[in-house]
């Protein structure tokens, strides 16, 4: 299945913290840029997220904001 | 002024499509990496986006999907 | 590929209508229920979406607002 | 009061489950189907949440992503 | 019905523009500070949105970020 | 540096709750209105947010959703 998300980055988890409801992910998509993303801590176990794990940041176009 | 979006990546304007409304505009933030940010014409064209601009794409945490 | 985003729903769409930059496509997930989406056009035109595709509507947890 | 937000999908609360400041809610819209919410906690309390309550599940149509 | 969405402005419709697909609608919600919306056309066609409506801005609060 | 986001709210935070990983930010942006935002708890104590502090509360035009 292909997503209508453009913005597909490749990276590393490098690291996983789990609250009680939310759960924030690194994701080292290239050095030296870190991306964080804070999910649900139930989709971060579904998926058995742990450092190492090759993953794809997914964003959708409407959500970034541009900076000049 | 520094913003809590912790998703903040450093690219190069390679595209700008204006419509009525919206406006799509390309960066490429590191080679082969392309994000689309989807924003107002009227803020794309108060920033005055260009070909070439040095932009940041500001991304907050919540708004990434991780894929595994 | 599995994704974090928890609300999967699967439909098949019934409506798409192109603009300069966006497109609305709108997708029956269940009768009577119709969910609209709103993508970039090159988005639309890259995965060739059509009236009777079978998709499915990709939602974040932390886009749903609950009312009551 | 009429919002512009075009998704609202009717359902029954299945699930909460409080965080010290998020809470996620689960929505049964129609079997099989289950939404899932991630909203404040505080807003989880003001509007007392509890299985079984009768809500709604409201989208703006721009959070939407399409997978084929 | 009550939603979720802690922040809910008041304002006054200034100004809506229509594109294609989409629409931008100003709303003053105190002097002198204004909210733009960007909704689809067919929303604010289907509220009636005209300069001078007495309107609501509802924003989620996972959607606000903070600069300091 | 400039960003695309036609929302900027200034306000003075009125509240800051701390979670695991998220944080709740209460920002009053003119009596009698208060802005919540949720952000992560790292980005809070990174901007040192503190009752008191003067602050602008950052919105995309997509993310607001109109009621009439």
């Amino acid at each position: 299945m292909e997503y209508s998300a453009r913005n597909q980055l490749k990276g590393k988890v490098t690291g996983v913290e789990l609250g009680a409801v939310m759960a924030n992910i690194k994701i080292e998509v290239e050095d030296p840029n870190t991306i964080t993303a804070v999910i649900t801590k139930e989709s971060a176990e579904r998926l058995g997220l742990a450092e190492g794990d090759d993953v794809v940041a997914l964003i959708k176009s409407t959500e970034v904001i541009v900076g000049k």
